[in-house]
């Protein structure tokens, strides 16, 4: 069945916005009586029946709701550098979504070269994804932040990871035991975070990790982290 | 330090080929006595001087060799059906040969909607993504192959998985003891396997699995099965 996403439903009859009731009508055909499912981004996802197919503004009808649909029982925020290349960026916020993420913080560091987003597309890519996975929670995309100022204000996590490329003698973030955890992983910058970065991060209990044994890119070591999160809590 | 690809090395004293050439004077603008890392594709990471600035055939001294260089000790190949946008395939070549695999086959199955691959290019995508993870074995990129016979006459491994999205009791991947193992994942179109397909991989000793909790795009299935095995064999 499609999926559309309509975050306010007050009612058992409700109207898709004018984009989604386009994408019903004109370009999916669909049409009265015909069954379609809506996610609503707090975790509710609803069977619902076509009653006016008018296609800025089709009419459905709630017939089905189901709560919490597939809520997970950990908590995780990625903080990460935007990376130069914005398709690598929404190939992370597609794929983390897709995999199971809460919450994204993208962080300016020493050596990002991305100080501009727009955060309107973004989400518009989050949600492309959640509806491809049938992804109920909204993720919390956040405002570009400063590490220097993230790291030091970020609190109430259970675990708090820095991931960098630098060696040393770091674990893996799968060895550890954070089933069913709030976890915050940061990631940095093509380049990595600086030595100063690091310190800092340490200073505020962050535990250093290591993702692979290869060096990963930036996005790639966040879908990487995103899914190790999602193992250890299977 | 830079790196370069190049998969002849018979002697100390070699020539880039033209392209890489071209990249490391033209468009990196390093010079004699600069030094480079070249990637073999067998496991060899060279560590190679520049003797001479040629802009078409670059010669280098290799002064340093190191052998096996990140060797695993698991063998992993995925089969997967290419997607019908070849950027979402692509994106799975690019990945998994990040995180680490060693052979990869294109399937073609009943649902699948692409029937044409490049190789070179495809070949041009594994190779970018091995200098940018320093990655110094070449994944092989076998050539497209019909799933029922490649289910059928595909033996010799510790393990064959498939993955796929019909609801059953499955395992998660994550629960076998597969470390150090050879493993076959196979992964299935937009639209997933037929019955018939499922049926007959199990008639051929393939252990039904799930990735992950969500429904994944065909190409995410691929990253998180690959990156799954990296993990166990952490």
């Amino acid at each position: 069945m499609h999926i559309f996403y309509e975050p306010n439903i007050p009612s058992k009859i409700i109207a898709l916005n004018e984009l989604e009731s386009k994408h019903c009508i004109k370009v999916l055909r669909l049409n009265i009586k015909d069954e379609i499912l809506i996610i609503d981004g707090i975790g509710g996802l609803h069977t619902a029946k076509i009653i006016d197919n008018n296609p800025k503004k089709c009419i459905v009808e709630i017939i089905q709701t189901r709560d919490k649909y597939n809520k997970r029982d950990y908590y995780l925020h990625i903080a990460i550098a935007p990376t130069k290349s914005i398709d690598r960026f929404e190939l992370f916020l597609e794929k983390s979504t897709e995999i199971g993420i809460d919450e994204i913080t993208p962080i300016f560091c020493s050596r990002s070269e991305r100080k501009i987003l727009k955060p309107d597309r973004l989400n518009k890519v989050i949600q492309s994804a959640m509806k491809q996975a049938t992804v109920t929670y909204f993720p919390i995309l956040n405002d570009l932040t400063n590490i220097k100022k993230f790291v030091a204000e970020t609190t109430n996590y259970d675990f708090k990871f820095i991931a960098h490329c630098e060696e040393n003698k770091k674990l893996y973030l799968h060895d550890f035991e954070i089933k069913n955890k709030k976890c915050l992983i940061i990631i940095g910058p093509e380049g990595d975070f600086t030595g100063d970065e690091i310190n800092l991060a340490k200073e505020n209990d962050f535990i250093e990790i290591s993702l692979s044994n290869n060096i990963l890119r930036t996005e790639t070591a966040g879908i990487v982290a995103c899914n190790t999160i999602s193992i250890i809590n299977q």
